[in-house]
């Protein structure tokens, strides 16, 4: 984690729906609250979104981000069109980008584009951003989704944009990234541990975030009961926690409390580091470089994965007070706050 | 999947052995009926044939081929040698390539060139089958064996040549592989999932096929009797499927057929594609973009990877009607034939 | 495996303590024998030495080495402070270069530079020895710590220094690693398994050791008994060894037995080696390329497998002929000595 940008949950909602209220479901994720609240939303106008329903979708976002955004306390990213190999599709990408930031700039963070190709594509993705951001003056940035095999090939190239350019986040998009190599449900799902790896190394390689990709088995069925598929998201999650991602992708206001809540450190992890921080700083003060605590050998390299921790907790602490009050008891978290 | 090419098996086969027929294991390759035959037959002239019968095994080629090959409804690939760090080796194998080019070009689809080193080694592999295509006049392609720690090393910058070369194919071989690396079976073997995964994905990116590598323990043995490790195997070709390659390589009638079989989407596999790309064009219809069937999200990308399970079932339909007629009931496969 | 050269344990020992006799760990490993004598002794003047102790903990090497390092039978790879974004260490750390090849010089084979970070700053670190080597006359090499985000970006272009540097060898840092990319111990930690892929084949690709990274907990407690947890770290290492790496991280003298007789091959693999490369020879006698033997295809490429088997082997009898003759019975590893 080389930032303490929070985006434990990246949340999509479809722009516009078959429902009585178009905007139902980016109305709801805009006025979420607590755990439910994410921490990007992403109001979607690409495959979330009929074709026949694009202008109307794009019109709730003009419409909605007015009235709710100056109270969402999180950031707001709408995911556009486009396809490196469509180029209808970066036509319309192109315009949406440059609509959005026109009309609603000031309440946007960034736009999320789908189906980069290669390091080329990206920079036309970027160009577009930055032409909508300089023509505007609002400060918009880029995310891509890596869900092409040619963005994967160039993942390493398309990351080192980051350091100077407007790209923010790499997010994983493992349905179309699965359909272009041919991946199969084979009794169980690929995957992908190399691209996961990769993605958050280069990320931090880079100073971008790194979010994981959606789990769409949103429910479960069982001797013909139908219920919230609760403990496979967790599992999910906790895999791309696990090995570093920032957050983790949310299709549902269900899987955005529990994306939220495992992206925060435990309490036990909490505790164990606020703990080793002080003995490990104690033991340095005594001239030992390296201590045995608890049967772990901890040096400045143990050191900072204790720090990460910290600083994620403190990080929540100024987004979420709510969050950091009720996961950790009042002495721990005080503890949290000033150690080090 | 980028492509409908077909190579569910790559099967090996020496073409020089010490028996009375040393043709018997080419011959069975070049006569298999059913689903022990192979999508690709790869008459070995490398490592399966002893340094004394190279040329035996070479005239045993020239001699079947145009017998058999008229009535092979696969395609027909010569394994000749070659060693990046061989230049004898090297200079043998483009040899073979002109004499099998000049002599039976017109039954090959191409030719497989192993222990290939950095690119510029592939790029002379290259070379030499476009010289033998272009003296010859017959549309040769090249498969290179991804065997060696430079191979793995160069694998995206390879894989770049696919675009407008002769190069089709990239095919594993993890014997080699775990040679040069050091790697050992403590516990169990080694099973590199990274390089699959790059493998897959570079593959995809260039519109290259990309074949598994050999499972050589055809055989188990159990309270004195040795029979067909035929469980092993389907794993090994599963885990193969799972991540994106279009076939696995064979060693034997027997694992020719399981790795046909797998190679192809079960039942339930394509009656799920068709049912979901029925419900979600007509949700799409109706103007919504995304929907959830079965507890599942689908949307614009899950339905490509129900796309690419009714392609891959239209091409081996096209390919040998026997086996698709004998995995789907007739009605499925009807719907199969005309979705979408 | 493209070297004999022997790492199967790099243990470091902090160099300056605050005990009474402030070179404790250091004295115990330079004096360690049998199977606690590591292959790579690696005294710490970096994490493992508290900031105040650096000057002592340096005077340590320098007066222990002249007593110890003659009747040391393996290595000697002092670490030295760096940090690609920490010019302070990095000018400590050449200072602590320059030194030791000045006074110990003639007792090191090389240096350990941790926390690099892209190829250039590999290349800063390179020149530092260079110049210390050609200022001193002695042949000091270069091992780099892989433990941060732009060093793991850039491992194929620093792997790549391997054939005309002073590059000799690639090992894991885990923990500072874990730190960069943000990475957490969620149920268990990650386990980095691309990473340790990538690491195995540029090393082999490039002729370079590589070696894995510490595991730090040494001691478990159950019902209220601690002890070594010798099964987590025989696991690790099993992994490490499966994939190809030369050796083991050790940070205490079970660690290093352990690791020392993993990295050595076990007397039922030397059987089967010596075994299979004796029947293969005499088949390949009889004009056979490839034969069946117990179920297992065995040609030209399994055959290197059983040949590395076999010069792991000859190498530690070379280096410590005590251990093969403890390990393996007088009958095989004569045939071992003796074979192919």
């Amino acid at each position: 984690m080389t930032t303490t940008r929070l985006c434990r949950t990246f949340q999509t909602a479809p722009a516009g729906v078959a429902r009585d209220d178009s905007a139902k479901y980016l109305r709801s994720g805009l006025a979420a609250e607590g755990w439910q609240a994410p921490d990007w939303l992403v109001p979607d106008l690409e495959d979330g979104t009929a074709p026949d329903r694009k202008e109307e979708a794009l019109r709730n976002v003009r419409d909605l981000l007015p009235e709710y955004a100056p109270e969402f306390a999180g950031e707001i990213w709408p995911r556009v069109e486009w396809g490196y190999d469509d180029e209808a599709a970066r036509e319309r990408g192109r315009d949406q980008i440059a609509t959005l930031a026109e009309s609603v700039g000031e309440h946007l963070d960034g736009v999320v584009v789908p189906k980069v190709g290669r390091r080329a594509d990206v920079e036309a993705a970027e160009a577009a951003v930055e032409a909508a951001a300089r023509e505007t003056g609002h400060d918009v940035e880029l995310a891509v989704i890596v869900e092409t095999a040619r963005a994967r090939s160039d993942l390493r190239e398309i990351a080192r944009l980051g350091t100077d350019s407007r790209l923010a986040a790499l997010v994983f998009g493992p349905v179309d990234y699965a359909a272009e190599l041919g991946g199969r449900a084979v009794g169980r799902r690929p995957t992908w541990p190399g691209l996961y790896e990769a993605m958050s190394n280069e990320a931090s390689a880079n100073d971008l975030l790194a979010i994981g990709g959606p789990f769409d088995r949103l429910f479960r069925e069982r001797a013909g009961v139908t219920f919230y598929n609760g403990d496979e998201y967790a599992e999910h999650v906790e895999r791309e926690a696990r090995v570093g991602l920032d957050g983790s992708w949310s299709l549902h206001p269900n899987q955005t409390e529990q994306s939220n809540r495992i992206h925060l450190p435990t309490s036990d992890e909490l505790r164990e580091a606020v703990r080793k921080i002080a003995a490990f700083t104690e033991a340095k003060d005594d001239g030992t470089g390296a201590v045995s605590i608890d049967g772990q050998m901890v040096d400045e390299a143990t050191f900072k994965g204790f720090e990460n921790t910290v600083e994620t907790v403190r990080a929540v602490h100024d987004a979420r007070e709510s969050q950091t009050r009720e996961c950790y008891d009042a002495d721990l978290l005080e503890r949290a706050l000033s150690v080090g």
